[in-house]
């Protein structure tokens, strides 16, 4: 199973890497993210360069594909032509979008009449795109997730191993990245925002 | 003042991009962090190619100098030339180290008699270096600190902002990066671990 975190230039460090690192540390029971750039070269929002792993076009054959998030995200949801290469199946991929990420979502038509999670600053451009911002650092329907706060990236990699592998392989995840000694709050935190997510859709 | 972020080949995304990434939103206020490595870019653990955005020399002049992890530490402290140019002044600058980082200060003679933190992965290593390892997220004396799994480097980011510009500050940056919705507690557990850290050399 292979994921797709998706990297626009600008983008912020903490919402690409640790939804990606997360995740690879599932390797070796088949689940593998790559960071997944429109260029062969993307910079950060604090000036990192950073070689993409997959080209954008990797999107179409991922299992999953996670947005994420950055400075100029607006200027991505007005590009034409790179909207167009973002080619998603919500019935057949995991979707999830971190922060203005889910403007990208919107822009492609993803979240329906759904409610979305993103941050402070990017949420006045999701409701100007008439969707209803959850005060909420996670939500999940169905195949589309989203998180809002940066440090919910952990919320977004919890949802696709929870989803792919199962509860039990999330919680291994999340103990090992733990803070030490905080290992068995962190997982729980992580499992129950990703789980009250999930359940406010039944 | 400047944050050397020392990043080797095989380094973990998480250790080096939480804290650089923490620590930049501080940019206006004066704290700056880079992303330092010895080559002009280094790979990562999940095979991200990251170019440097500082050579290793800048070590001597930043303010701030924290070590970070990967999958590589070993070979950086059997590595005379390499470890030959982290030249670091504890009296003048704050170090940190992040997970198996603690190994490279170790190397250095940078610890003394104080127990550190570090991975689960790292703890024999470093308890072969005569070390004592706490069964904690971070500890700080002095000017030196470190932390021990991935997430705590944002205890890391947390102690250098409010060292350098004050509790305030480093609340204001876990407010924003939190997970929407859980600000305060984000903020709260961070400068407790930090505080707590800092309490248990008095």
């Amino acid at each position: 199973m292979q994921v797709a975190v998706v990297t626009f230039d600008g983008f912020n460090e903490l919402d690409s890497f640790i939804a990606s690192a997360l995740i690879n540390r599932c390797r070796e029971d088949g689940l593998e993210a790559f960071i997944t750039t429109p260029a062969p070269a993307v910079t950060s929002m604090n000036g990192v360069e950073v070689g993409g792993q997959r080209p954008m076009e990797f999107v179409a054959e991922a299992d999953v594909v996670l947005i994420g998030s950055g400075v100029r995200t607006r200027d991505v949801v007005a590009d034409e032509r790179l909207i167009s290469r973002l080619r998603l199946e919500p019935s057949r991929q995991l979707i999830g979008a971190q922060c203005s990420g889910a403007l990208v979502l919107a822009r492609l038509g993803l979240l329906g009449s759904m409610p979305a999670c993103t941050d402070v600053k990017s949420r006045p451009f999701v409701e100007a795109c008439g969707v209803t911002v959850l005060d909420e650092p996670f939500h999940a329907e169905g195949n589309i997730a989203t998180a809002g706060g940066c440090l919910a990236s952990q919320y977004l990699a919890t949802w696709v191993i929870t989803r792919v592998l199962g509860e039990d392989a999330a919680r291994d995840v999340l103990d090992y990245v733990a803070p030490v000694g905080e290992n068995r709050e962190t997982a729980q935190r992580a499992l129950r925002a990703v789980g009250a997510g999930r359940a406010a859709l039944r």
